[in-house]
């Protein structure tokens, strides 16, 4: 059995001793260990995958007995659920429906909702079952809580939002911290809010981008997870920067999907450290 | 109506105000021009897209008059017919099957033919015929000739080899000059061949590509259409670089493919001119 | 000899066709030629670089007949002066001084002013005139005019702000439109103003970038020029990002110092073509 | 004090617990530190940066009681020193140049040594030892004894190749294993040899790079430390490309010198780990 062992606390002296030092008590094989500190803030991350017979409870209890004030995770190695939001542009959708069935993203997708009907057919190809919940003439809460009642049974570990084209409310946001993950068409903190390629194009930048990160309450200021550019000039319309865009976008989020199954993706003061 | 008008021919003084002069005297409109004059070899390249009721022919002769050697195309705007080949892998097949079902690329799939018949599910969820030409207890003419028999028919623009794992020889390759596209999964001209992940793994590089280039009879020699890459580190194993390489694979494949089908590659000495 | 032949108009039917024209009728060599049109705003944009025996006014004449309301520029070929302006950073600074040593910058460098006093020693290594003129107790304005004396006189075709870190007024920016290159040590227009490395580590980007751009009266909002980025992680404190940004800073700015003294740069609506 | 504490040895079970109980007991503060594990190969690596009063011997001691096969190096942390190494080019060793003198690359030049005349202005400007050894009637022994003259002497930590165009020999090469950096420019194992510019430039590849390596007695066949690329097109000449190139080279070479002189680098199986 495989495990995901995450632990963040105040940094001190001897933590990765005594952490090691219960692993080894423990007899497991470390496959791959990581450790951080966020001298600004005095934080300590770490993040192992450990092979073995692990009861959990106990080796947490050991591990918060020499580190009594940190915060531990375990997480057995498994298929992460995601459910996946959109409105209707295909790309970043696409992408993920090719790599999880070419086996390349070793995800269940429990579920897709979008506000548009258009995407059904590309998902019902892939036997996922799609759900179509229009906003027109619904409050925004009201929305939510439709879509709410479909996510909420499927247990989703996150919430992909493959270029859902609304913004969602606390209502929505505050049930599933740091595990909605969102894909906005700029290099942010650049270009925050509606058509980020027709605000490139007027600023005249040489360079576009796309930025994958967690949801907040603000918008397009979450914590970001990835990030990735393309060369652009003078001779693209916005449309063509759109277009060219849309291949970084689905990279960059495909790219921080990754590393949110492989619980990498600490999240501390509104940055994220990767392990 | 749109057209391509195409002209390559040595270089002299006055090329472009006669051609200017021809569109001109002909009252068309211009939408886009460029030009290029390849000092090495002497070469002028041209490339204009124009908008008008055209007389192929006429235009053509009147270029001609105006200068004798130039060899002129004139291609009216039309989707291009692609016929794709692929073994067994879904990444760049899935991404031009994607774009091309969302309207980001226009052309015309007439067909896929695979060594393997593991695709085919994949393909006919898209309607899209899907041939299985395996390669066994065959010589490779055979083989191919077998693959021809269904291609050739289909009179495709352009053939793209969306990671076809085998090696074809002049009885096919000379029958599409400058018309098959192949994604090879390295930063040619390193690592040429078989494994290339596993050739940059050994050589311990930091940076891994792709390569999308035209199929001639050297092994991953043909003339580079286009490239890209990206940065890779010690912690990678081979299987994790040829994970990430393809999502650099698939977009550089669509980017040459998009590149072909706008009628923008000239080939010149093995290379590429891209107006 | 030769020219640069700078031309833009409003876009109609024609005009390459008259302005080969009446170059051919002249018998220049056309070395290179570029041509763009913005269709947003139907302008016209040439760039030619032509050799022989020209009569600049002549030309202009020639051109103006064809197309009278054009904006014709001939510049001969010549080694474009450069007036420096730093505070205390040596990055820039040095790699252009370097650049001009080595005779990869083919430029004449009239003279450095600072803020700061501590880059003479550097400057007067490569026997270039510094001027340290301090800003302390003295208006904004008063301190424009010290340096303006020193500046007018030497007849710069730019200005380099090579981390000049103060604000010029309109006073001073009027004085030279799009003739003053500033680098700004972010990717704009993400984090406008001051310590961008410092903005950057708090919002925990992925990436980060300098801007190469033309000044207005607008903080860090003139014409861009070029941009590029580096990849930068959680493990970077923002004086490690600040360290490893100067390289991307200077090759930065060297490259638009570049673009404009070869004449390649036009400006219009606040972006930049580039021929 | 602060001390670099470098470990190898094969990979086995506890090795972390180990190596930090030994620093837990010496009751150290440990800055960073990072380790990781070749599973390929079976080896471990180890880097941490402790902060304390260290007795090197008996740190040593102690952790050879623990893991008695390690490889264990504590390097007290102090400017190392560099020797340069050129011929004509001004572009890298300028960089190195103005690094040093603005105290962004914190290390002692011992000198600088050129089979050409021509930099000994540029290096005499900074006040450093310049030795022009021309190689002119000279056997390749003779003319690198004498180069080994001056140079180890100077009891260099690391040699710099900053566009040193000639090949060392077995006899210069194996006085200094893992010490001398090369920077070849070129995207390695692409363009081994001469002139790589002019090769890329008639492979028509869409992009050039530099590679910095450390020098074995294969030609550009060392352990590559760092790798850059840059997109160029087919208007440039291969002359345009070597210009180009050189901030790529430069840039290349300056991260792989500051990755060495923080003792970050390990070779094995000739790649590198960099921690």
């Amino acid at each position: 059995m495989k495990y995901t062992l995450l632990i963040d606390c105040d940094d001190k002296k001897g933590l990765i001793f005594k952490i090691s030092k219960v692993l080894y008590e423990f007899d497991f094989n470390i496959e791959t260990q990581q450790e951080f500190v966020d001298k600004e803030n005095n934080k300590f991350f770490f993040r192992a995958v450990i092979v073995g017979d692990v009861d959990k409870e106990k080796l947490k209890e050991a591990i918060l007995k020499e580190i009594p004030c940190a915060n531990v995770r375990i997480y057995k190695k498994r298929k992460k659920r995601l459910f996946l939001m959109a409105t209707k542009e295909a790309h970043a959708l696409g992408d993920i429906l090719i790599k999880w069935y070419s086996g390349d993203l070793d995800v269940e997708i429990v579920g897709v909702i979008a506000n548009r009907d258009n995407l059904r057919d590309l998902v019902e190809k892939f036997d996922i079952p799609f759900y179509y919940i229009p906003a027109e003439g619904k409050s925004r809460v009201e929305h939510e809580n439709e879509m709410l009642k479909i996510i909420e049974p499927t247990k989703p570990d996150f919430i992909i939002l493959a270029k859902f084209m609304r913004i969602l409310t606390p209502n929505f946001v505050e049930r599933f911290p740091n595990k909605i993950i969102n894909i906005h068409h700029s290099f942010l903190p650049a270009f925050i809010g509606a058509n980020p390629y027709k605000q490139a194009y007027d600023r005249g930048v040489k360079i576009i981008g796309a930025t994958a990160h967690f949801v907040n309450n603000n918008l397009d200021d979450g914590p970001i997870i990835e990030q990735d550019v393309i060369r652009v000039s003078h001779e693209m319309s916005w449309e063509e920067m759109r277009l060219q865009g849309r291949d970084i976008e689905k990279i960059v989020l495909s790219r921080a999907i990754k590393l949110a199954i492989e619980d990498r993706v600490f999240v501390y003061a509104n940055k994220t450290i990767i392990l």
